[in-house]
C-alpha cells in the first residue's frame, strides 16, 4: 500500500493545499498530512488548532486524508512510515529551487524521495501569509480559504 | 483619462524607483505612487519622511506623479482611485514569482489589473535595502538614490 | 488617446491570445493587434488567414482591437503608430528572459516601452504550437481556440 | 496497482533517464516507459533501435519497467493504462517551465496528474543532445550512456 | 599575483563552502576567505569561531586560503586587497538573481568583478541554515559539514 | 601564468562579447577567444569571417586576447591550453541553466572549470541572433555591434 506524505506548517490551511492533497490521494493509496511545528516559529494557529482546521477542511472537501502533528524532520517522519514520497505542491521558480533543496536534503537523509505535483493554477496565488495579510486588512477571503478557516482567522484578526 | 498606480513601501525612495515611476508616466495620463504603510514592519524612515522623500525625489527629476500614504491594501486603494493598471518594475527571475502572485490575488480581489515595466537595467542593482547597507558601512550612495534620500539616509545612519 | 501593440505571429490566435489582448483593451484607449509576418519562418496559415482568424475570434469574444499584418520590426511600427506600450502576455521564466532581452532591444531602437500582463492562470498552459501538435494527433482542441479556429486547423491537418 | 507512465523521445536513453525511471519504480507498483515516436521529427536512432537500447539499458541497472513505443498523444496512452500518474524528471528552470505547461495541459485533456522527480544532481548535465554531441567529436561517453547504447551511438558517429 | 576573494558568514562552514573555495584555489594565485560579521544580525558562532572553525575545516581538507574576518563592505575589502575577483558558489536561481543584483552593485562601488563557479551538484543542497536545523532536530549532520563543525553544532545545540 | 578561455560560435561579435572578454582579461593573464566551428550549423559568416571580425573588433577596443578557431570540444581544447578556465557572460535565467549543464559537462569530460561574468546590463539585450534580424529589417545595428561587424552584416544583407 503506497502511503504519501503532504508536509507544510498549514497556518492555516488554505484552498491551495487541499487541491495539492486531494491529487495526492489520487494517486497514492493513502495520504498523510503532516503539520509542522517548530519551537523557533511564531504561528497565527497553534499547534492543536492548526490539526484541526486541516481536518474539517479535508473533511468538508471529501479528502480522506489522516491530520498529524510532527515536531520531527518530516523526512525522518516519512520514512518511519513507510512513505512511497513526500508530496509538495509547486508554484513559481523561486519556490522551486528551495524545494529541490529540500527534497535533495530528504533523499540524503533518509531515502524518501519527493514528487512535485501541479497545483490548480487558478489557485496559484493563495498563499497563507498572503490570506491572514488580507484579513488582516478587512479584505475578504472567502474565496482562499474554506470557510472554518476563513471564520477562525477572522476571529484571530478581531483581538 | 487612464490612472496608474506605483506601490512600494519606498523605505526610502531609490533611483530605480524613480526610473519606473517616470516610465508609467509616459504611458498613462496620471500616475499616483501608493506609498504602503503597515504597522508589522519596521522602517527606517517615518511615514510622513518616506512619502515627503518621495515627493522631493520626483520633483527634482521633473516626473509628475501624485504621492499617497496608503495603510489598506494597494489592491482596493488601485480599484477606489479607478486606477487602469498597478504598474510595478520587474528585476530578476525570483522577483518575478512573487510579483506574479501578488498580481494574481490583486485581480482577484479587486479586479485591478498590474502591469510590469522593464527598469533601466543599469539601475538593476539598487534596492533600498543594499542602500541603506552600504551607508550603514560608510559607503558612497550618491549613484544609487537621489541627493535629498542620500542626505536623509546618513542622518538616519549618524544616530 | 493611448494606444498599445500586441504583437505575435498568432498562428493561429489562441484562447490565451484572446485573454491577454481583452486586458489590453481594459487598461489603454485601443488596441492594435499586430500580426508579424517573416519570409524566413514556416507558418500553419498564411498571412491573410492569421490576421482573418484573429479578427474573427476578437469580434466573437467581443474584443474591440484592429487587426493588422506587420511585415518589418514590431518596435518600429508601434513607434510609428505613436503607441504607448508594447503588450505582452507571460507565462513561465524561460519565456520572462527572452521576453525581456527582446523588450529592451525594443527600446533601445525606438524609445518604445514594453509591458507585461499576465494571463488568466487557466489558460497559461496553451500555446499555438501545443494546439496544433494535439489537432495533428486528432485530440480534442475546443477548449484551447475559439471555434473558427478550431475548425480551420482541423482543415489543415486533414490535409 | 498502480502506474506510472515515464515518457520521453530517449534518442538514445541516457544514465539520467535510468536515474528517474529507477525512482519512479520505487513509487509506483509498476511503470511503463513511453517511448514516443512523432513523424515530423528526425532522431538518431529508429523507433525499434529507441525501444530496443532502452530495454536492454533497463534490464542492465536491474530497473523493472515495461517499454512501448506510442505513436499519439502521451496523455491519452496514459489515461487508457489507467496510469496514476505521468513521471518526468526535473533539471533546470528553464526546463521546469515547459514542463509545468505540458503536464497543465496534459491534465487538461485527459485528467492525468504529472508529477516530477528529481534525478540524481550528479547525473544533471546528462543529455541525450550533448551525448551525441561528444560522440561525434571523438570524445569519451562512457559515464553518459548505459555500455549498450555508447556502443549504438559510437556506431551510428562512425557513418 | 592573482588573488581571490571568496565572501560569507560562514555560520559555520559547510562541505559546500569546501568545494567552492577548493575550485577558487585551482584558478587563482591565491585565496582570502572573507568571513563577514555585521552587528545587526544574530549567528549562531561567534566571529572568532567562525573564522576559527573555517581554518581548520580547510586546513583538513588540505585547500591553502587565508581566512580573515570583515567588518565592512566586501567589496571595499576585495578592492584593497587589490583582488582580481569575488568568487561566488551557485546554487538555483532564485540564488541566481540575488547574487547577480549583489555582484553588479559591487561592480558599482568598487569596481571589483564578481565570478561564479559551479559547485559540486552533489553538495547542492547543503546550506548552513538546514545543517543547524538538522542538527537541532537531532539529525545526522557528518556528511554535511566537517568533522570539527559537526562537533562545534553538536556543542551549540545541547545547550 | 594563468588562461581564460572564451567559448562562442561569434556570428558575429557583438558589443555584449567584447564586453565580457574585456572583463576576463583583467581576471586573468591572458584570454584565448575561442571561436567555435560546427559543420552540423549553418553560420552567416564563414570561419575565417567571424575569427578575422572577432580579432579586428577586439583590437578596436584595445582587448588583448588570441583568436583561435576550434573544430572541437571546447573542454578538451581549454585542457590542452592549460586554462585555468572557461568564461562564460551570462544573461537571462534560462541562459544560466543551459549554461550550468554545459559547465558541469565540460567539468566531467576534462575537469577543467567554468566561471560565470556579469556583462555590463545595459549590454544584456544585445544578442548576434537578434543583431541580424533587425539588419535583415533594415533597422539600426550600430549601437549593437562594432563598426566593422556592422560593416560585415550589412554586406551580407544586401545579396
Amino acid at each position: 500500500m503506497s502511503i504519501a506524505v503532504c508536509p507544510g506548517s498549514f497556518d492555516p490551511i488554505t484552498y491551495g493545499h487541499v487541491d495539492v492533497i486531494k491529487r495526492a490521494a489520487t494517486m497514492f493509496d493513502s495520504v498523510i498530512v503532516a503539520v509542522s511545528t517548530n519551537s523557533a516559529k511564531r504561528y497565527m494557529f497553534t499547534d492543536a488548532e492548526r490539526v484541526q482546521l486541516a481536518r474539517e477542511a479535508l473533511a468538508a472537501a471529501g479528502v480522506e486524508a489522516e491530520v498529524e502533528l510532527v515536531g520531527g524532520l518530516i523526512a525522518e517522519f516519512a520514512a518511519e512510515r513507510g512513505a512511497a514520497a513526500i508530496v509538495k505542491g509547486l508554484r513559481g521558480t523561486a519556490d522551486y529551487d528551495a524545494e529541490v533543496a529540500m527534497a535533495l536534503l530528504n533523499r540524503h537523509l533518509t531515502g524518501v524521495e519527493t514528487v512535485f505535483v501541479m497545483g490548480d493554477p487558478a489557485l496559484n496565488h493563495i498563499a497563507s501569509s498572503f490570506t491572514k495579510e488580507i484579513a488582516a486588512y478587512g479584505g475578504n477571503i472567502d474565496d482562499l480559504v474554506p470557510a472554518n478557516v476563513a471564520c477562525a482567522i477572522r476571529g484571530k484578526v478581531k483581538k
